[in-house]
């Protein structure tokens, strides 16, 4: 994994100064790349990076000359077009050189200052696209938390199945559907069993539910019929985002046997449009371990750098606003709070698991953690989990209760790496709108 | 659908010779659409349609100036390229007046000939490419013998789930490993769980299997939030190939609960090169029903067109050869036949539930029909049916016996449709081969 350097000084700040504000989400240290354009307009999209409440334009740095090195300069012409994929595909010595140059061109007092004035664009005047052309996305499962809550819902007995604490469990998912943060989509209509009923029937969702997830999306791929080891594996990630798992539970009870969520899944996802790099998240590296008595993963997912530091800790959040808060202007209600250090599994396990037989990556691929629920009950990352299958709605700030998603909710999520005496690394906003069915 | 037109009429004959033989795969009523080059050279790789034992090279009948109709240009235009997701995406009019043209073209006294003649390239001499660039491929679980054969395996008291009948199940698979017929890949390592045993390993697979399938390439696509009725469902099919979906039974028996099979299948999957089109298959289709005493499908999953012609008659057979059989020459050993028309499911079905949810699909998604395996128990399209699980080994034309694939086993599926009085639509090959584990 890379080391700290000069772009993660907490000491560092930014001549563009709402930077430096403590509660941003993009400091300098941070630097997320997205892609936008101006709302409103046909411009093209291009690459952009977050700091503090606007966006360096990267097509704008490359016109204005204002990033000498070699390296640097051929990254910056890769996450300039309309999809990050050209810059992912360079793998980290290029992310990094890129990293490093518009930290010294964003830092306070950077001569570069005179040059990119012009070249910020205020992210509340951006409209953000999908960051990269996604070709596979793989939902894993890697909360052991959620794993044993749902698990319980549906086989009180054997809550957790036996090959969870040696396989990182995950399914494929569906690539075409996935949104960027604002996405408003209708409530999914598809087969649903009764309860009681011997007979389907074909109508609305009734338990639409989030599931609270990052993603992670692939760098550098790897040749079909090539395993990355867990040395390595890390090499192959860019950055994370957050990313909503929409999810029909009435649907999926029906149709999930016995080849796993498929419609139930596959009418939304919503990422948020800035992908936090790996390189960015560095300071908030853990230990990770596995509780006393469980077992240890078998060799080819196991590492020292992974036990000395495969965990992240991000702090999450879910936050809800129904049409009657939008209309009370009371501001949303938090659902929950979680934290993905408390994951079963880590990002390189997974990319390990992934390719270990000989399954190819590719670049803009994209990973999902799987819903991260924490310890106690009311960390739960889905409404599933909060309401105990429906049974005991949830009571929000204003009165109102939520068994699941109803139409108008917007679905927030939030996260942050913070901690004393380092800059806090945020990942700005996942939200998504359920409308009335069709 | 399509009705029948001059294009079907099997009195037709070309002035390729080769197409006019009564075992051609590739008559002029076939005409499917692949991409290719001349094998050994670097060539860019093109369209090309199949007729007898030549490829007509479509980007060379485009230089040759030898069809005249717009409609038919523009889509000879997009067919010409690396890919023909252009052509897929035009829908199925331009489909159909490009079939039009060229089965003029290739008419026995066609004037076209003269300027066709250099536009022809042996088979045997090609290197065919992937024929479209997959966005999603979906693998459905259409055979209900298949599925009540494997249930037995797993459930011996449940071996036909509640939701089978009404849900054309299916789940999401990986379209990166995603080859072309002649693929060859390692047996897949990954983590298995020996008999008895209750620590899993992690090595080669040792129940290698393959399964017969058909594929289906979706041309034109729907907005999310939409979904595609039944009367319109198969316009947005372009054409079917058939499709190995290898699997490794060892690695799914332990990694598939709860979240459906991952990494014992997308290792390698394998499809013919040669897509042929729905409106090729016309005279083929088949009144669809239900046994006696099934229910029949939800309204949404229904017409009466469907009904009437939703089955397509095609029968598939299997082939093995070993690498003792290469040695002696002996030529490979048919493992089993069925036939397509014993699906339980429609392509129309398949397509108008995925899309059910809102789900968009795009140009180039692929849809696995699942295995196809027929009523009786030697139409098992897999080794897992025919061996009874391992238990019972098939004993090949040479002697060799096989519970699973072994090394150096190439699988080869063909399928054509034939009728009396009908022209024979053949599928050419999908063949495939396993090396050792690396």
């Amino acid at each position: 994994m890379t080391s700290l350097n000069e772009t993660h000084d907490p000491a560092l700040s930014s001549w563009v100064e709402s930077a430096n504000s403590a509660d941003t989400d993009f400091p300098i240290q941070n630097l997320p790349f997205g892609v936008f354009r101006r709302a409103g307009t046909t411009e093209a999209f291009r690459g952009g990076v977050a700091i503090g409440d606007q966006i360096l334009d990267l097509a704008a740095v490359r016109t204005a000359r204002a990033i000498r090195s070699t390296a640097a300069a051929n990254a910056l012409r890769a996450a300039s077009g309309a999809s990050l994929n050209a810059l992912m595909a360079m793998g980290p010595d290029a992310w990094s050189a890129l990293r490093l140059a518009l930290s010294r061109a964003l830092r306070a007092g950077s001569p570069a200052q005179v040059k990119l004035g012009g070249a910020l664009v205020a992210q509340r005047e951006a409209e953000m696209a999908r960051p990269a052309s996604v070709g596979d996305f793989t939902d894993f499962y890697t909360s052991i938390h959620h794993a044993t809550a749902v698990g319980r819902l549906f086989r009180p007995d054997n809550p957790l199945l036996p090959n969870y604490k040696w396989v990182p469990i995950a399914y494929h998912g569906r690539a075409s559907s996935i949104g960027t943060s604002g996405q408003r989509f209708a409530r999914p209509k598809g087969q649903i069993l009764p309860a009681g009923a011997n007979t389907p029937v074909y109508e609305a969702c009734k338990r639409l539910d989030y599931e609270l997830e990052l993603g992670a999306f692939v760098g550098i791929g790897n040749a079909l019929g090539t395993s990355v080891p867990m040395d390595k594996a890390e090499r192959h990630l860019f950055g994370l985002v957050l990313l909503n798992d929409w999810s029909a539970r009435d649907i999926q009870a029906w149709e999930y046997q016995p080849l796993g969520p498929f419609l139930a899944k596959s009418f939304a996802t919503t990422i948020s449009p800035w992908i936090v790099t790996m390189e960015a998240l560095q300071p908030y590296r853990a230990a990770w371990t596995r509780p006393d008595g469980d077992p240890q993963p078998l060799p080819h997912l196991d590492s020292p750098d992974n036990r000395a530091q495969g965990a992240i800790d991000i702090a999450l959040e879910v936050w809800i606003e129904s049409e009657r808060m939008r209309g009370e202007h009371s501001g949303p209600s938090l659902l929950s709070r979680s934290n993905f250090r408390d994951s079963y599994w880590t990002w390189a396990q997974m990319l390990a698991h992934h390719t270990s037989n000989g399954c190819n990556l590719a670049t803009g691929d994209l990973f999902g953690s799987g819903t991260q629920s924490g310890p106690r009950p009311e960390e739960g990352g889905a409404l599933l989990e909060l309401s105990k299958g429906g049974k005991e709605p949830v009571t929000l700030a204003n009165g109102e209760t939520r068994s699941f998603v109803e139409d108008g909710d917007t679905i927030t999520f939030r996260a942050a790496c913070m901690a004393p005496g380092r800059a806090r690394i945020g990942f700005g906003a996942c939200a998504g709108t359920v409308m009335p069915a069709l």
